[in-house]
């Protein structure tokens, strides 16, 4: 587990769920997506690599698209342990899974600065969560997204 | 140019848009989607690399949307090249980017297996194409999406 602070939710995902490419702290050649709550949201902060690129000078929008999925399942199972009342980090992280995924880009994205990724529980159940995500990059909101989260199903927990 | 067979749309993007990391085959590092046209379709194959997981033994979900993304904006250019009477290839392909994408995850994605990605033209003009694409893993479609394309704006030739 990484030592950073503050707390993300990636952080406490059981080792067996902990191998995704977009947030698996065990994925050696992912891209780490690490989501903290801050007043309310989720938060994760990236930059990207040079080579995720879409057009020159702009980021690849299926690596937004990326930034999306991993931070609104984080999201959720946050939301989750919240909702249960444990904090982050108290028990090992439900694990959640996409359902569905959308994404509008909105202006493009310029690669350089550190991209701003915030999600916001809409609703949830134990079970379900829909989650609306916002990329913002140097201060401008370049995406917004929506994913819907349901709990792992049995079916993909023996791969 | 790669010398491979059949003829992809990708392969005639102009240099300067063919840096893409989902697509771009001058993007050393990326996953160098190829569409190539099959009757009246246009079709990707590709298979994921190891990391490309998301929970053990499936596919990460931020791949698929990117093959979703890239591909559809592959169909979308070749379709622009159709409608105006030439064949991929014929001339340097025009460059779509992506308005929106919707994915929805029908099934978990085996990883393992070559990917088939199916995509068909909704609706297009000349500027804007809605492209409805399927994720096929050994026969079984896993992922449907759609992709909202538009024809590149000016502010994204400057980057």
């Amino acid at each position: 587990m990484p030592a950073q602070d503050p707390v993300a939710i990636q952080d406490h995902y059981p080792d067996e769920f902990a191998v995704c490419y977009g947030c698996g702290r065990l994925n050696t050649h992912g891209l780490h997506v690490r989501s903290v709550q801050e007043g309310g949201e989720s938060v994760a902060r990236i930059t990207p690599r040079p080579e995720h690129t879409g057009i020159a000078g702009f980021v690849y929008g299926g690596l937004i698209a990326s930034l999306v999925d991993c931070h609104g399942i984080g999201a959720a199972a946050a939301a989750a342990e919240l909702a249960e009342g444990r904090a982050v980090g108290d028990a090992p992280a439900p694990r959640f899974v996409t359902a569905s995924l959308q994404v509008d880009f909105v202006a493009p994205t310029p690669l350089g600065p550190p991209l701003e990724v915030r999600a916001r529980i809409v609703e949830a159940t134990a079970r379900k969560a829909i989650v609306a995500v916002s990329v913002i990059a140097a201060g401008v909101t370049t995406a917004t997204g929506r994913v819907i989260a349901v709990r792992i199903p049995a079916s993909m927990m023996n791969g």
